[in-house]
């Protein structure tokens, strides 16, 4: 693996904050344009609500912002973009027509046809998108996504579901982190004292974003999994960490312990190829009944955060059911490290420069 | 309606708080005796970690707490028990030998095939079973139950469901508050920044105490509901108040505004009887995205936190399922709430006394 | 007391919300007008995001907000001013200029020395100032203000303290509530698990409003007290009540049964005029180690929340030394009802019409 | 530094965990020997409530917890005591007698006057105490005590305030952790939307002990500093870290300069020996408004949560007074972190073994 350079757009948000956290030590991407909107011309310690205990690595500090604009990045082969949704598309397909590898968290561009929307450990072979999209869009550049932060854990445990066991009903009910709404994002006021039972198109791309990741690409294009999915999103007064309640139908008999056995085996492309970001064991099962929990498990894996916690793995209602608790860390696993560990596969598969 | 004179034993747990709380200014009945276990021979206002705002009332600071014995509560109509598990039978079963009438909010005696586990708006007619309970017992008294917290909520919103649309399943996700494990109860350092996904029991309570409440009296006995249920418990930072995310499939095309419309004009036996403690409509449903909320909604109601709220009534995955999110407080509709409400309609039914 | 008409500015904010909540069921005042900036044209009910569980009074739900315009609340007796202070200057003076009695919770004419900062219970005599007030401004109408929520329970025990005790140095530290940062205010993320040290400009106000409050009137003008004090401010995860230490030094030795019987007894001109929001005794004292509490004294007096709890009086390092814990409710005492008791002293005095 | 073998009373409970956590890595202490009262007898993974999300490091999580006896110590150099204060004083002094040199964080002995109260970059000097402790109390072994939480970081502050500017009064305000009430400790109920203003015998141990710590060794024996303090003890709902607030005057005019540069440049005997655990600077000054917060600067230092933090330091009333917040980490600096350093002080200045 050569060494690949790197700009991230919206560097100053709370996603953006994230990467800089990850990709400080990182031995193969190096970091080295930041950009921003309103903060672009200021030193990004200066401009950043820094919302991490340990302190901003000194070389990011003192970096300039720059304008979130193709000229920023020059050099760079690859560019993060850890943009608000609104101005994602067009700042988005600006670099792509401009020649760069754009690997992003937003979900612009998410569902488009020929955008591979990935999670490495489910859908490697998603990205031969990737090998068309350039020539039907005219652009030189190229762009990849990764998955809204609550899709991410469920569709890396369905995964395996679905290919040993042919799961196929899904119902779910989140217990949301706050830092999933950025920052300033939920107000103490709201959530004090509270559950909120609603997290606005959450639930919507919960299901539309799982089936095209679980889905098969045939023909250059990506038939969608047909799982039917019932989905309820609320939020919880935690910090960091997704929890989730997966109720699973099955075609046949599943015995709990099958199931606990396929998801602490599950092992996937990423692993192979030893990507760097790459936790070693993608899901955790804890035995215990009372885990996982967001405050203890959502640092899990051999790289802290990438690996989902699984619990409770026990039958539902009849021998063909299922049900377990998963828990996945929301700006990990489910933003900067799904998006870093993309760019790792696309450079080892040829895909970045 | 006669005044009733009524008796608590654990009157200083925090169910027991609740039921002074409630009692205060009640129209018929009248809290007379309060008994404890360590508490027995302080004065109550001595005795209790108090955990409301509003102070103590003055008649019952100053009351001494006498033991838990029949002999403390001669003269008393009703006795009712907010006892922990582990004391209740023995204890309850001593005051009904001694001819007391005990409703019990512990889950000692719920499950007792000749012992009726009360919600009044869903099965007031289960209270027949104390005709037989006495003789089969040699007990002068009787005992009457109410279900745990988690269930009240749940089996007054499926009771419509079912008789007016043949709900035949129902996948359930709670998040429940922290008063439901009483005081102390949970460690501070347990559920800061964390949620809980496991609560002792209480998954299995909630789908066999439900089957029951559900269930139809003939021939002298209940036979229990065979709606089968999948519950996943979970405890989350909110102080009162379970909120409850159901997905829910019946036999036939079901509209959510069909729906909406049977669950918001539930009325039952304590509405028509005029119940002190009955709420107008028992079952409040909101339109607004983001409701049900633990703080807003628990005391909903016309009878300040005897209804249930519900909200989000959605489709499920085809026409034939519902989703829906329902909130109840569970120390009050969950807890002393419906004991009272079952004491009033065993008085206005001659159970009492 | 004769039937007074006031228009509120600033209706649908955290504080506006506290006024409508206080107002609806007020013997004297009757809240016609709902002045707004951006909701104005809207129906208030649609506006506002409403934060407490009692729903909003029908008739204020279906009020449409007017423009913060004197015209908007023609035939209105008093305009109660809610608005942020950015704003509050330019709007209030327009109001006062064209007739208005305006009686504001905003920062921005508290200082000014011609504008009285009103506590009643502390000061009602600075209402003097108003006589002068429109003369030399050329206004038909007039402004009075009420002081920062941090100030009103400190200021109220001060008075007592300084005028039977002669107390000359304070030193203080505040937790304060979430909800004096208004709404959406102190972000989640910012607040879960930590205390924030600093409140901007809040440590400044506290010292200068406490001396005006404390002051004395001759000549027509306020000689602020010249008591020193230190103050520093926190906000904490509460949501209503600030909560402060005060380390009081005296000229002389003082008991602390002494103090404890002093700030007991106190109670002024709202109390013999038995204003409506006065509550009978405006210092309640505990004797509980452990009291005050935010969750369970902010509502504490006859008028809930118009009381200020204090508690854990003792000696401090000598015997001219005292120490106490002091509450108030910052939206009800230190905001909504200190001006709702204002404009009632104004009514009662006929500085109002 | 030879190798150091250490034994540990306490292990389970939340300050013995910290020791596990601190003592797993370190380069000359060795933690062999686990001890506890009821956990006797269990491997300690199985009798633990394990607090932090790193797991138990698979070597303790398998040892089998001894009883309390020095017979389960022997070969120990050291053994260190998380006991509650209860049984402290028989146990500790047990071990003592058979030899054992104890460093204890339990208040038993912290009075005592022939005990050092250490925290090694205040008092040093003070293990000259332990030269004459073995031969008056009959003991092979001795004892050493380290102080409450709350002082740790408070003495550390005022050592060099003193020293440098004759510090001669302190007037604190404590915003404290739930971790120092250990576990279960504050039950959720309590703190939940609340602040606890008291905490027993916190006040008088705070100044008590800090008096001690800041006392002068002479003709064998400590004079406590004269310092006269007023402390206010208060539970926020933070889990970790211990926020200040401290008004100190001087008997001269100070500036807030000459105070920061005191501080940051502060350093003493651990940092001239280069113990493993201390941190290169004692005092970390911050200079933002809005720092120190217990989230962001528990774990400040070059070893995480050695280090106490400083911010806000400004002027008091007047030229002779400062006021500043500082904050440390409870359960690492106030606890298991100030004992490791007094061990490795110890055992480098020969009281061990």
């Amino acid at each position: 693996m050569t060494q690949v350079k790197a700009a991230l757009l919206g560097a100053t948000g709370a996603v953006g904050q994230r990467y800089i956290n990850m990709l400080g030590k990182h031995p193969t991407i190096k970091l080295e344009i930041l950009m921003g909107g309103e903060s672009a011309g200021k030193k990004y310690g200066e401009a950043v609500h820094w919302l991490f205990p340990e302190a901003i690595p000194e070389e990011y500090a003192k970096a300039m912002v720059k304008t979130a604009d193709p000229e920023s990045a020059k050099g760079c082969d690859i560019v993060f973009s850890a943009l608000p949704t609104e101005v994602a598309r067009d700042i988005e397909e600006k670099f792509a027509r401009a020649g760069f590898t754009v690997v992003s968290e937003a979900s612009a561009h998410r569902m488009d046809e020929d955008v591979p929307l990935m999670i490495p450990e489910v859908n490697a072979e998603h990205l031969k998108l990737l090998e068309k999209q350039g020539k039907k869009r005219g652009w030189k550049g190229k762009i990849a996504t990764t998955p809204n932060c609550t899709v991410t854990g469920l569709a890396m445990v369905l995964k395996p579901l679905i290919d040993a066991h042919g799961a196929k009903k899904a119902i779910v009910t989140t217990m949301q982190a706050l830092s999933g709404a950025g920052y300033p994002g939920v107000p103490s006021l709201a959530i004090a004292d509270n559950v909120i039972p609603y997290i606005k198109n959450e639930e919507e791309k919960v299901a539309k974003e799982a089936r095209k990741i679980l889905g098969t690409l045939s023909d250059g294009t990506i038939k969608p999994h047909d799982i039917p999915m019932g989905v309820t999103c609320n939020r919880v007064a935690v910090m960091d960490g997704h929890t989730e309640t997966l109720y699973a139908e099955f075609g046949e008999e599943v015995e709990p312990q099958k199931i606990v056995k396929t998801l602490a085996g599950f092992r996937s492309e990423p692993q192979k190829l030893k990507l760097p970001t790459a936790p070693e064991w993608p899901i955790v099962v804890r035995s215990e009944n009372d885990r996982p929990q967001p405050r203890l498990d959502r640092m899990a894996g051999s790289v802290p955060g990438m690996a989902v916690t699984v619990g409770r793995v026990r039958s539902g209602i009849d021998k063909k059911a299922i049900q377990l608790t998963l828990l996945s860390h929301n700006t990990i696993r489910g933003a900067a490290g799904t998006a870093i560990l993309t760019a790792e596969l696309m450079d080892r598969e040829g895909y970045t420069g």
